[in-house]
């Protein structure tokens, strides 16, 4: 018997990853550029266990059992099957499998659960299997952008060239302490409205609109060459402006497709409207937004605004929540609130509530396994420690 | 003494104008397409006074008195004075001008009133000085596309290539009879955000935006000829599409813009999903929308569907305003509503007044002189009678 726990990370895309160029592949029609952000604040958490004594395959999602017939599950799980050492293969390929995972951070966060949760699936799976070299092709099978969580730090997913996607993998540019002072706000936005799945909307774009091809043949490889430049120079000036205008134009191609697929809401145009107001008033870039397939804002900032652009978001995005209700993830110093905030002259203030609240966070490392067997979530015969 | 009074259409355009190759000029980058509106729905109207007894130039608009010094009017009143009749100009280029200026058509409706305006106020101009031949040139300078407002029916503008910009006219394309069936709804949506000028969104899409180049050059021109064919055909399906896509890929570049500008907010959102989720379930296009630089709707429909196609909207976005009051525009039949609607499943309900109104209304002419001299908005001393 053998059982093996892992946590990976969320990971946020500066420059975009949008449309495939094969769909069974799962192959990019573009390079892609993301932060890995920290596991102690969200993370995926996957138990894997194999034996024997197993009867069947089984898989719980967030503690529901789940079909094991999903192909992109499967594929992963053949994928490594097949990278299996010659030495033991036979024996250990033939047991039967029990997998379990969660999410350790709200779904409502709309991060991508699910490139954080097949990143670890596919790490643990390489830990139990004793599988060496390149796993983020096979991550990549299970969710395109699960490939980027594979790495800590500042990460680029190659789209390759090679037909069968073996070159389509991720490599880190630079490793998570590389730019420590960079902080992290997720802005947790209502939405009420019915959930435009990011795979349907991506394929629905690469088939009808004309804007999208434009933007990955000539847009994107040099926005990927100039934000590498600037993250190696730590030149927040340079980052901001192209994060915010590649986060706009993922959304104009969304906005292009037949029918078109909108995932910011009028709460989403508040903060870019609050954030270019902000800059504009400081003359410079102090916080740079991007928004994935839903309304939820991911702010880059540098540490050293944190007190006075959480003082900012308070004012624009009142609450009736406690501070630390609303402010979730790394704690915030006492006396962060303490200085006078100057604002904008015009800035315009939303109703109670408008946001849920904030995850602060930071860049930090890829996944990792846990030693301590009572963090499996699988007990010594297969189950669900909570079902 | 001479007066004139016209009134003017509004139009709407299904093939977009975003974007300025020469801002002086108001020369476009790509040529667009519209539709004029019944000028007995929604109308500009303009008084223009000229004698020697006048001392000083003057100028109101919506009953306010504005200032002559706008560069935008003195160069329309420029063009048309220096094609002038030699025999009588300096007579009459020295004498001094009111002009009175009113639309008859709610600001709240987001229509674009200084296309209407421009046109009517060139129009007047042009029949007071009696100046023959294209005056569509002298209107753009007033208002890029008050320059289709010159013409009823069907009408391009043509970007044209000279530097001088005598070439960027505008021309019917179909005549106002040419397609009768066709009906638009204007959807008037509550919105409390600032408005963000065209004229400074426009300019900023095409300094910043990489995706308008695209647009511009490899989409437009393909789309122009399309439409003209389909409207030729009376081939609604292309038609509507055209439209909606064309809309779409027009909000695209501004969302492509940094900082990107939105025009549309969650209920248009909420109508465009509205439309989609109906041609779907009517498996043809019965609607088709499209946004200006606004959040207000204008759909194209067919008159056979308009009984089904108001109750939908009415179904959709409820009302406590009497019937009267929620429709404006053409007079609807009092057994309109008797039909059953089926309506598609699981279509979504939003909350009462949601919508402000409706505008219902279909093509129309062009700008026309009103001879009686009651219709003048100046008295014979050149003063605005309603001030």
């Amino acid at each position: 018997m053998r059982i093996v726990t892992a946590v990976a990370p969320v990971n946020i895309a500066t420059i975009k990853y949008w449309g495939k160029r094969d769909d069974d592949l799962i192959l990019p029609l573009n390079d892609s550029f993301s932060a890995t952000l920290s596991l102690e604040d969200m993370c995926a958490k996957t138990t894997v266990m194999i034996s024997p004594y197993l009867l069947e395959n089984k898989f719980w999602l967030n503690g529901k059992e789940e079909n094991m017939d999903n192909p992109r599950l499967s594929n992963c799980l053949k994928a490594l099957k097949d990278r299996l050492n010659k030495e033991n293969s036979e024996e250990v390929s033939s047991w039967k499998i029990h997998i379990c995972s969660e999410n350790n951070f709200p779904t409502a966060a709309g991060l991508a659960s699910s490139a954080a949760g097949y990143a670890c699936l596919v790490y643990a799976l390489a830990s139990l299997y004793q599988v060496d070299g390149d796993i983020t092709a096979i991550a990549r099978n299970g969710s395109g952008s699960a490939c980027r969580s594979i790495f800590g730090g500042w990460v680029r997913w190659h789209k390759g060239s090679l037909e069968d996607g073996t070159d389509s993998i991720a490599t880190q540019i630079f490793p998570t302490d590389h730019w420590p002072e960079i902080r992290v706000l997720v802005l947790v936005v209502n939405d009420s409205r019915k959930k435009y799945s990011s795979t349907l909307g991506m394929k629905q774009t690469v088939m009808t609109s004309e804007l999208l091809k434009h933007r990955t043949k000539f847009v994107v490889p040099d926005r990927i060459e100039k934000i590498i430049d600037a993250v190696h120079k730590k030149d927040f000036q340079s980052f901001a402006k192209l994060t915010m205008k590649d986060s706009n134009q993922f959304h104009a191609v969304c906005c292009d497709t037949y029918p078109p697929c909108f995932y910011m809401n009028d709460v989403s145009h508040a903060i870019i409207d609050m954030v270019h107001v902000y800059n504009e008033f400081k003359g410079q870039l102090k916080i740079a937004y991007t928004f994935d397939a839903g309304p939820n804002a991911c702010l880059f900032i540098q540490e050293s605004d944190l007190s006075e652009v959480l003082s900012l978001i308070r004012y624009v995005f009142p609450s009736n929540l406690n501070a630390n209700e609303y402010y979730r993830g790394i704690a915030l110093d006492k006396d962060l609130f303490s200085k006078d905030l100057s604002l904008p002259t015009g800035i315009t203030q939303y109703g109670l509530n408008t946001l849920r609240y904030i995850i602060h966070t930071k860049i930090g490392d890829g996944p990792r396994l846990l030693q301590d067997a009572k963090e499996h979530l699988l007990d010594s015969n297969g189950l669900p420690k909570n079902c």
